[in-house]
């Protein structure tokens, strides 16, 4: 069976966006990585200076639910957007809002979903320039997002070597505690991470760390070894939640192993940061860790 | 009866994004123009570098209906925000695509969808450097666009001044004839009127002449007055369709009055231009000329 010829179900988000997106081709003088890493970079007009560029959608009924505090719908359309800044160690710029709205929906409560947006705009200083409204049967929020690194490059998933050591910050699991509506994204960490060239390769966690670990590993042409006991876990979260529960944004990383001293020492955050593993050479993977779990929409029941 | 406490109906779009965007605040010193234009500018690194942001979206039922050629859907998702870009002078340079899509949706159809999206990319050499997906209820494709001015400044809406002359380029009320889903954007019309500063002030009609001069007259602080017989019609259109109807995607643009003879002379497409109307100062229209109020007169059921 041909993969257009496939229902969405056995395709999943990644296999359908593969599909739709493998014939994309860029300018190479204009663009440094387009689909597959956490945003698209295009190359500024001076030496290290690059733009990032993002798109992001949430949608009632499948980010959300119809009771959640409207203000915390309005944060984590942002957040998220700013969490694939994060994981490239950029800084934001500007952002614009599609809204999608049922004509029934209550103008207050798509004000108060706009304050939600507005506070975490201005907490990261993010001009917000641009705003569409559309009728839809659904409530949904598209925020694009242009970022930028300013003399230094943005770190790419696919810039890890055999021997990096594998990092994460913060905790995993934590989904249940509504940490998916309250997460801080890690734009500190991030930029850091990218201007002192200490992450050989970096992402965020927005499905889970089985189904994006992965990503990183293919992306870089490596394997991975985890060390579970290692693997850090917000209270209450089972090893299995920790690793298959989607919308940590934490962020994923590795390290040179002559760097590990260095990360440690200087790392300046609160914010947790802990060796959970290391990479190795294609094909070097064993079975017992070459899982694949994380969360995919389209194969939900 | 605040605005807030007022059903979306009784808003209207302009009513819902003023009361949603009122608040935002952008830096003068990275923004040109936010919200209120046909998109927002940021000012690059060099001098006369502007980069230009917009976000928008087609849903389905609303911007397409199903029997809709799936290629038409895609190229029409693009082409209203190139047409944005054009409605400012700019060229295009990235853009970034958001895909809401049932999970019973046909693989073969997105597929079909997305080739009228490159089609239409390739020909205007943008590059797609993300895609995005999601399960929604309603298909919908979100497209945001970063274009440039690179060595002019960007044409706003607000730049008439009183005694300007108003033109407009091709034919209006053409949307009966499918033309909302295959019009060309008037890109290289808009980049030779900023290029040449030939255009006092912008912008593309999405809405209808009705609704759109006004809101041109509006951000230029001027009245206008429109001579309806010079009003071009698009072949079986009525004065009233050529007014009221939407999705002409044709340029509104004021030229100064000693400039006119140069842009006649010098127009080098193959697009008809009209002069239609000229700009007046605000306060001076009288019922009893020709002189039009604005949106209240077209105001459709």
């Amino acid at each position: 069976m041909s993969a257009a010829a496939k229902s969405l179900a056995a395709l999943g988000e990644n296999g359908l966006l593969h599909l739709l997106t493998a014939r994309w081709k860029t300018d190479p003088e204009q663009v440094l990585t387009g689909v597959g890493d956490d945003c698209a970079v295009l190359r500024g007009d001076v030496k290290n200076h690059f733009l990032l560029f993002k798109t992001d959608a949430v949608v009632e009924g499948v980010h959300f639910t119809p009771p959640e505090k409207p203000e915390l719908i309005g944060r984590k359309a942002l957040a998220r957007a700013l969490s694939d800044l994060a994981a490239m160690g950029a800084s934001p710029l500007a952002a614009v809002i599609t809204l999608g709205v049922p004509k029934s929906e209550s103008v207050t409560r798509l004000r108060a979903i706009y304050r939600g947006i507005e506070r975490l705009a201005k907490k990261y200083r993010i001009n917000l320039v641009g705003g569409e409204t559309t009728c839809a049967q659904q409530l949904f929020l598209n925020v694009a997002l242009l970022g930028e690194c300013r003399g230094y490059r943005p770190v790419l998933r696919s810039g890890a070597k055999a021997g990096d050591l594998l990092f994460v910050t913060g905790q995993l699991g934590a989904t249940r505690a509504r940490r998916h509506l309250i997460f801080e994204p890690r734009l500190p960490e991030g930029q850091w991470l990218a201007r002192h060239k200490l992450a050989s390769a970096l992402m965020d966690l927005s499905d889970g760390l089985g189904a994006d670990l992965p990503r990183l590993a293919r992306a870089s042409g490596l394997s991975f070894q985890l060390d579970f006991g290692a693997i850090p876990r917000a209270k209450g979260a089972t090893l299995k939640a920790a690793i298959n529960d989607g919308e940590d944004y934490e962020l994923l990383f590795t390290v040179k192993p002559a760097d590990a001293k260095t990360l440690k020492k200087k790392w300046p955050f609160a914010t947790p940061v802990h060796c959970i593993g290391v990479m190795g050479a294609r094909g070097r993977q064993s079975r017992k860790s070459s899982f694949v779990y994380g969360f995919d929409h389209f194969k939900q029941r």
